[in-house]
């Protein structure tokens, strides 16, 4: 398979795909139609059928999609079949609101420490896993392998943090902090801007509104 | 101006040119050239000057763009010239840290109450808001008048939660539940899925190790 192939829009709708699929195993379903995932997703069967044919086709006609291995696939290709280890950089309540989320646990993405400057918060655990201070943070660096940083520390903080873990190793961050992170073109930054999302949001409803 | 002859991805830039001009009043700056943005923003000028002539353009030849003016301009455009009643359904971490968010009254967005189902949290307050118990939140849409509520209850319960909003006369959804919202047309929905943000920096980490 030649990932460089699959564009991005695929891409982007993997994730999605991977979650129905998610939801049709909980229920135990072993099959499904490109027609009733169509229907179940508000998505053409031909865009279904385009989109799962970049990864070879897992269906058959008049059979359907393996849900187990067409999800299994997909999760490969979104490198879930890897285990990933995760730092959050801010334990206030969005870091903690990501710490808690057990979801990524069952994903393969394994939550190692949590740092923060806060002497209220270093010392706690979440989920049984300490909130170092931020200070330790180059050492642990130093003697850890870590995959991925969770940054959820204010705007003001974040990219000086980002540079630092750049340097320091990080493969990828996760970008909560409302700024853009200027890092090497080899580390991953996605970014979860939360207030551009309710912004976008403010705007449909007033275009709504004049209609 | 005609709304609708903005494309979607224009809509989708405003909130990012939006986050950079108050990050230059913040600086006091008076004016910028499309040259000088486009760097700061890793965006083409040409683009920049495009985008920005949609809403009637706003900069002059040899003068640049008045900060000040295209800030409250692009705010216009996003609905935040509006006041906007804003209510958060699940009061854990997640809803916690969107109530925290201090910047969204800054644009317009006021917290009115949380809601949830945990005793726990019931009758606690944050930034003097009291968490009310789910079982109050019809009445209180009868009573008050609400444009958007924040979802962030777990997947299983958020679908029944956005319904009963719509019936009871919500304009907009801001939604965390990792599941699609079924809702009328004339409902606004804007979903954060943070786990499919994770899955897409996990393709991306993972295609990147195997360059």
């Amino acid at each position: 398979m030649d990932e460089k192939k699959i564009s991005k829009a695929v891409i982007n709708r993997l994730p999605r795909y991977y979650r129905y699929l998610g939801d049709l195993l909980e229920k135990d379903v072993v099959r499904i139609s490109s027609k009733e995932l169509s229907e179940m997703m508000s998505v053409t069967a031909s865009q279904i059928r385009q989109d799962l044919n970049n990864f070879g086709g897992f269906g058959q006609q008049g059979y359907g999609y393996n849900v187990d291995y067409l999800y299994a696939e997909i999760g490969k290709i979104l490198g879930l079949d890897k285990q990933h280890n995760i730092i959050i950089i801010g334990a206030g309540n969005l870091g903690q609101a990501l710490a808690n989320y057990a979801d990524f646990e069952r994903r393969g993405f394994t939550l190692k420490s949590l740092f923060d400057i806060d002497p209220k918060l270093i010392g706690n655990e979440i989920r049984g896993i300490k909130i170092r201070p931020i200070d330790e943070l180059e050492s642990y660096m130093k003697e850890n392998y870590v995959d991925i940083a969770a940054i959820t520390v204010p705007r003001f903080n974040a990219s000086e943090i980002a540079n630092n873990l750049a340097k320091w190793g990080i493969k990828a961050m996760w970008n909560f902090a409302p700024t853009d992170l200027n890092l090497p073109k080899d580390i991953v930054v996605e970014n979860v801007h939360l207030a551009e999302s309710l912004l976008r949001l403010s705007f449909r409803l007033s275009s709504n509104k004049s209609n």
